[in-house]
């Protein structure tokens, strides 16, 4: 069977939103990618960082779901990366409220011996050269390199950000991102000028507009489930990531034609994400609500026109 | 054959984009509603007013397409509606420079004897009362009534608006209207709010984020197509819905699955309209660039999971 490596940040968030208030709760992109991915039942490892702070309750969630943590980093006496945000009455926008790096400043991560050899890496959104690092310790290139970014690396550090980026299959993407990383404000122009840095797979993601999916002169697109209540977006974005390589590490197909399944997993496992604070609600998943949702996201986009 | 009548205003529009000026050209909802729908090649009739400044081949335009302007009344001396905007580098927003109504303030609309018995009636945004009167005129009550309104009626003709919701069968709508309709932000307990207004379809449209059907408990999206550039979006919305009731005429089955036929068939044509000023891309679209673009909205959405 084929395995999944997960490159992300592990934190403790506290979430404001308009229903209520999170404690300090489980969270950064390496836990909600995993728990995303490994709703499809795949070895995976997670290589991050946290502080003698971090429970290890919350490491045994992870290994309950055949997530193996041998890649995470313990420093002893040391804190935690930290992350508080409010979210506003419409959701779609949020303050972060404070930020304390913590322990993420001097992460050097190390890939698991048995994870070298990985056929799906996801980069997640960390320091470009912590990207690099990461692909560099693989001993055969994988079958499907994905990774994410945001504007604070672009706008730090570009050179190296180009570099990763020429060296990956897919990239995933928010949509002004996209358009800061390419000043073109069309996603589609946007989309063209990313794949001649060297991608293969764009993915842009547009939060409740859903995502496309760029592939040569291809185009996709994956809805976003309309939900009576959004409850908390926190992590959506990494659990489409999450659930995208998950069925991707499954199916061992990266073609277009499973990109697009993959990408509708993705919108699929973070629909049910944002019904709770953070990380919840992927806790209690299970395959048949799952299942059944995904026939929703059919009947959501399926037409049965005449081309007339 | 099944008939289509048209309410809606007629306009002179000067339009401004990042991409040049337009002289003063043919507008209002009624051209794009109308001109959209002539691609089914259905009988239709608008119901509008102008001055005696209109140009007699605009007119011609529409009698060259089936559509009867006999209940476009032309008054002497009278000037007709102008309205004039400029759009942002982004497209999504725009500022309206100038609006005289002008004869459309006094505008009594008449009903053409023929089109008395349409078995579809498309009210355009227009003072409630001016839907009620034509409603009021038909023989017979439509097999379908399509509304569109604006927050502008919200405002000032609330209780006007209510009975002429309670009486449609479908209502167009963008977010923001829909929003401030209902007091709800969530577009699914919008919708439902909607229906319990009396309408048994309500169709939200998002601009570039496609639109959204809704019947019963059951959700249908159309995607807008991503376009590479967007040339001016102005009439779009219009020309979604006229494309959407033009396939409605034309199929004559006001069925749930049929109605999601429609809005892609309006989202199709509506995706041509932003290619040029105004309506002049409607004025050459031929059937074949219809259906060819179709096969690519299928190619957007379509996708073939194992529910897995």
């Amino acid at each position: 069977m084929s395995k999944l490596l997960i490159l992300g940040s592990i934190a403790f968030d506290q979430i404001e939103t308009p229903f209520g208030k999170s404690n300090s709760i489980m969270g950064g992109s390496a836990n909600y990618i995993a728990l995303a991915a490994a709703q499809f039942e795949i070895p995976a490892a997670i290589v991050s960082i946290v502080g003698s702070d971090y429970p290890q309750e919350y490491l045994n969630l992870l290994t309950e779901r055949r997530i193996d943590v041998s890649g995470i980093e313990i420093v002893q006496g040391g804190k935690t990366l930290f992350w508080s945000g409010k979210y506003h009455n419409d959701m779609n926008q949020r303050d972060t409220l404070d930020t304390q790096l913590n322990v993420i400043n001097d992460f050097k991560p190390v890939v698991p011996e048995a994870f070298r050899d990985a056929e799906v890496l996801l980069l997640g959104n960390l320091h470009p050269s912590l990207q690099m690092d990461v692909l560099n310790q693989m001993t055969q290139r994988p079958k499907l390199v994905v990774m994410d970014t945001m504007n604070y690396w672009m706008n730090h550090t570009w050179d190296l950000l180009m570099e990763v980026i020429a060296r990956v299959d897919v990239i995933t993407i928010n949509d002004e991102e996209a358009r800061q990383l390419t000043k073109e404000y069309s996603l589609v122009k946007a989309a063209q000028r990313i794949m001649a840095m060297g991608v293969k797979y764009v993915v842009i993601k547009k939060g409740e507009h859903g995502a496309l999916l760029f592939h040569e002169d291809k185009v996709f697109f994956a809805p976003a489930l309309p939900l009576a209540e959004v409850f908390d977006p926190t992590g959506a974005g990494d659990v489409f990531a999450g659930g995208m390589v998950g069925y991707l590490t499954k199916t061992r197909d990266y073609s277009f034609a499973n990109l697009k399944n993959a990408i509708v997993q993705g919108a699929n496992v973070a629909s049910f994400c944002i019904e709770k604070f953070g990380a919840e609600r992927l806790l209690t998943l299970t395959h048949n609500e799952r299942t059944a949702r995904l026939q929703q996201f059919r009947d959501l986009t399926q037409f049965d026109i005449q081309l007339r």
